[in-house]
């Protein structure tokens, strides 16, 4: 839950200028998303969400991400397509901060995914990955595997904060990851953040859309399905949820079949992206000041689901 | 900002199970108000604002705002009508929260409210307090002159903390409010809380609607008018804008003209309306845990605009 900026009538009709979208009938700040402030913005001539950039995405960064999502769309991904300016730039400015226009788009994400839910959610992954298929430009993935034991050593006190010995477990782990982290798979660009809160769905329990690829990036694909089991497949009581994970797996191989490379890659892949969430979880935990308005998430628990991973996930053994 | 409660989609499936309005299509969290979480809800049928009530709002207090809300809606005033189940109830659970379905308004409010903005909001007020006489509930103003000693004799610490001094001031204060305290004047329903941020306009600047009656008493109706332009006519740097006040007054006699005993007792009312949300403001400040998501208001605008009004304002004087 996030609006950090506020922005005013005149700013507003300012800023609508530049469009030929009508004026606006209705603008309401959203609780969706942490990194940036959403507003929904109803116009005379349709919805649309805004969003103000704030932390964190950088904004060289950004045309990366918006030109992506504008391949996407016009390439039939359901993703929210940017709204250009009568000059054609779909990057805006707002308040001195960096702002575009997306179409709204309708659709519920699934706040306590079912079995089912998992096997739609793997399966708009794999379309995903499919459609950003010849898309030209190029991010490296700043929060992968090469960066985390730079990240670690920033944060070693507070892991040991957290919990004692955690330091110790942590550098084992990364030392592990390294050495078993696999190279050359199929890659392309990825969503990397591919959580509940980030995909809608139909009435009907189809998938939908996918929103918020402010963290998208060059990676392996399974990768991503390992964030996404890791997301999607753990129960509340910290035990990982096999039939989901196979679901969303079957889901995924609906629109895209895994190589056995890829299949066997994902139980260490799965460690690892339970690592990223770990680091920077931990990152924001030892950051976020007191009296802040984003409370930080508990990095406890992907360290939860790292345990579960060190111990090594079985999706595909005999007889599963 | 703020949105306390998560609803899963189980929940809400269960909850519009009762109604005739379809299923939801989409489901945000949306950052307005800051006692209660309020969710916009689009349904195949239409587009809705659920209230899940939080703190503050006594629960045996809800159907005389959800009464008041349908009472005006049905005397032709433009405040979001709630919406009545299978059986006719409109106060609902969720959750375990009391919670309320209304129809959705469009409508921008003013970030930045201009003349012709608290003309138009004036205008509002009267139309509100006209299309309440009749209402049969009554509720006693809780925050009122009567209540303000006692509130502040548990926060004398607090006003201290923040300016020294401050604590034997606003004594003085209360003394002369309750000397000076004018009684008899029209009453009826008031709003209490008819701020910037409650008040739709049109695109072309006309008053639209009114929102957030969770505050709405019987009281004075030229109380209502003094805690309107405490919110609406000081500028940012502290001072009062005379013009916008006359403004609002204007708009305000265009629908229900003042009497000359009401018209008098605006200054200090003016006054009171500022001692009423600093001390409420003083109460939030002391009893906001750090780390809390919401940030409270500063309680020192208001004791800044309570400075303004101990000099006494004149708004009709000779030559005005």
């Amino acid at each position: 839950m996030a609006v950090y900026t506020d922005i005013t009538d005149d700013e507003l009709a300012a800023f609508l200028g530049d469009y030929d979208l009508g004026q606006a009938v209705a603008f309401k700040g959203i609780a969706e998303g942490v990194e940036n402030s959403n507003f929904l913005l109803e116009t005379t001539t349709g919805r649309f969400i805004l969003t103000v950039y704030e932390r964190r995405a950088k904004p060289e960064d950004l045309p990366y991400f918006l030109d992506l999502l504008t391949w996407l769309a016009d390439h039939g991904y359901p993703s929210a397509k940017p709204i250009a300016d009568r000059s054609g730039a779909t990057l805006k400015t707002i308040r001195g901060k960096p702002a575009a226009l997306v179409e709204f788009l309708p659709g519920l994400s699934a706040r306590r995914p079912t079995v089912a839910h998992c096997r739609e959610a793997g399966e708009g992954l794999a379309w995903l990955h499919l459609a950003g298929e010849g898309y030209p430009a190029r991010r490296a993935n700043d929060l992968g595997q090469p960066h985390w034991a730079s990240l670690f050593s920033k944060h070693r006190k507070d892991a040991e904060g957290l919990k004692p010995g955690l330091a110790a477990t942590i550098d084992k782990d990364l030392a592990e990851l390294a050495l078993a982290w696999p190279r050359g798979l199929p890659s392309g660009v990825i969503h990397a953040d591919y959580f509940p809160d980030n995909v809608f769905f139909k009435p009907d329990g189809k998938f939908a859309a996918a929103i918020d690829f402010y963290f998208a990036c060059d990676d392996a694909y399974a990768y991503d399905i390992a964030v996404t089991l890791n997301a999607w497949c753990f129960e509340s009581d910290g035990s990982f949820n096999i039939t989901a994970a196979r679901a969303l797996i079957a889901g995924y191989e609906r629109r895209r079949p895994l190589s056995p490379a890829e299949r066997d890659a994902i139980p260490i892949l799965a460690r690892g992206a339970a690592m990223r969430f770990f680091l920077t979880r931990l990152a924001d935990w030892g950051s976020t000041p007191a009296g802040a308005l984003v409370r930080p998430k508990d990095p406890l628990e992907y360290e939860r689901k790292l345990a579960v991973h060190r111990e090594g996930l079985s999706l595909f053994g005999a007889g599963a």
